[in-house]
């Protein structure tokens, strides 16, 4: 099987997150903070190392920032609710995943409360200046993907942070797809709340995600319940991270996320993400001359783009290619990827994409058996075409 | 180590429960129903096979109303906020988790919109007649705990779904502590809405439960985003699960999940209870005639009480009771176990007690042992008095 759906989730998983995970089932028993015995502190502090080494990726001071959730879009939600409970408006790009669009537009009962940034691929200067046009008076947020999870368009975030402050508004980004693969510096960047993918760049297992939270502004709790902190009140508690996690945390899945950060780590995310870029590139390049390939984007250096790549094969629907791929051990995932918008700045409606999308674990020789297997499919395309 | 945490979640894990995991994390990569390929697929017919388990489990005819969450807390927030979105009152009984209190005291924004019954211990006449003496016009839920997770006291769910029928409520059952324990009937105890953890008497993982959908009760979605469903639309879907599951799913999580609710199921619930509650009957029998512990329930026979025994050593405070314990290899749990609703009722407020809570893998001889070190215990605290 050669995966190139790690875009949707990295496979396999490293052998540190299996058995950190599997550790964790074996050993800690009881919740973390809430048990009166030794294996109940093991697990606080194996979750607070989590919270630590998330810290140290994403340059962010204060660990007790590191909110723990199901997945990035839950993150996403906490945000956008919390942070537009009172009312007023977000700018969002056009390139944004259903995770941010939907609650967007769940919030907008009487007409859209979100302006639409056009992203200008390969012009800084113009996505940034489509940003500050959308802002108006009533803007309370700025929100964008880091990179388009179809497209693998980046957004140039550490100026789009540089405009949040200019406006004293806070910056929103959405990092599932390039979490540990694009360098991210909450400090740098000015990001306020940071939402992440745990299956996917960080090498963690499905059911985990992040949010982080940097600076003053102020999100309510999302979910009450039990924090096994300050138990005799029924207010939720006002600490971080109390006050957005309740309940019992996924003590394992947080143990594997912890192991795949490690790795993530010990690599570098900008080595992964060179040598990533590299194996796209390549397959840009071998089927860029094939006839009917049809190709969206530019080159996917790693200037511009994060290490995903999006076709199709003329005369075939995207589901098709992914099937034909399938049957010859080929992974990938076609459609619309939950990004419809995206699909919408691209002209690739309704039928979507084929994507591309690799992990440090793909190789070259992966990527060019992929590269001939799609010329094979070009050409049967035709023949299917012509008889 | 003598566990008796299981009320926290149970440990050690099932082998079959560890099993599946691995096995999903090796060999399911790709987010369920959303590869274009046979990985992919192969996840969803595993998280489908949780949902068909846990609606035979619990006597639901539509597996699709099975809704999977982080932890029972979500599930309850989900439910309540979602029933009350639009006003309205809440009717609970006097024995809560903070997983219910606090979301009903979040929605409070102008005085409680929660109407406290009274839990008659024993008399389960008494005990529906408090609920039936809540009910207002305004009344819209009637939501309890199933048992209380820190006395045992079980409520009388089947005549409270009756109460619920006869005044065309929906009926919300908080089972954290009594799923895969107690046997639950969905249709017939007239449960619209039944909260479940799936890492306690379910025996899966840490970061796993569930909300299960019964009748036409309408909940809105709680999270908003991607569903690999109706990609297109920017309104969420309509159908179960969809409408309540965004995003990435817990896959690995889901499929221990699964493997933990097939042992019970080839347990059977029943069966489990009479052990755990015999092993209860065990301790409140040993302990009881030792001057200085102090019990606040008549002895946990499993008609009225769910196997959990809570108690103090008078002299010590429940922590240094647990903490004492933990010294002997005894792990249980101390405090208010995020129920100050439930000590309030037993009058344990502040102090809270020292919880037992054995899981099906417990001994008689672990149940003896317990009950010889509290006996020193008590002889020791009596000494450390005088002294």
């Amino acid at each position: 099987m050669i995966y190139l759906d790690n875009a949707a989730t990295t496979w396999p998983k490293p052998l540190p997150v299996v058995r950190a995970m599997d550790e964790a089932l074996r050993r800690y028993g009881a919740n973390p903070g809430r048990g009166g015995h030794s294996m109940g502190l093991a697990a606080s502090q194996e979750v607070y190392r989590c919270r630590e080494t998330a810290a140290r990726l994403f340059h962010l001071s204060d660990p007790s920032g590191v909110i723990f959730t199901l997945n990035c879009t839950m993150a996403l939600n906490m945000v956008l609710k919390g942070l537009l409970r009172t009312g007023g408006r977000a700018v969002v790009s056009s390139l944004e995943h259903n995770a941010v669009m939907r609650p967007l537009n769940a919030l907008s009962t009487s007409g859209p409360i979100y302006d639409v940034a056009r992203v200008a691929e390969g012009d800084d200067d113009a996505t940034v200046e489509a940003f500050r046009r959308c802002i108006r008076p009533s803007t309370r947020v700025i929100v964008c993907t880091h990179a388009s999870n179809v497209f693998g368009t980046r957004l140039p975030i550490r100026r789009l942070g540089q405009l949040a402050r200019e406006y004293g508004l806070p910056f929103v980004v959405d990092a599932a797809q390039t979490g540990g693969v694009l360098p991210i510096d909450m400090e740098e960047d000015n990001i306020h709340f940071l939402c992440l993918a745990g299956h996917k760049g960080l090498y963690g297992p499905m059911g985990t995600g992040m949010l982080l939270c940097r600076g003053s502004y102020w999100l309510p709790p999302f979910i009450e319940g039990g924090t096994g902190s300050r138990s005799l009140e029924l207010v939720q508690p006002s600490d971080l991270p109390d006050r957005l996690e309740s309940g019992t945390p996924n003590t394992p899945g947080i143990c594997g996320l912890r192991a795949g950060m490690e790795l993530v780590l010990s690599r570098s995310p900008q080595r992964i993400a060179r040598q990533e870029s590299a194996l796209m590139c390549r397959l840009y390049r071998r089927v860029k001359e094939v006839p009917r390939i049809r190709l969206y984007t530019g080159m996917p250096e790693l200037e511009r783009s994060a290490p995903v790549l999006s076709l199709n094969v003329e005369g075939y629907g995207s589901e098709k290619t992914a099937a034909l791929l399938n049957r010859q051990g080929i992974a990938v995932r076609a459609g619309l990827h939950c990004a419809p918008c995206a699909h919408q700045h691209y002209g690739t409606l309704p039928g979507g994409t084929v994507r591309f999308a690799p992990s440090l674990f793909t190789t070259e020789a992966e990527i060019d058996r992929v590269g001939d297997v799609l010329e094979q499919l070009a050409k049967n395309s035709e023949k299917s075409l012509q008889s």
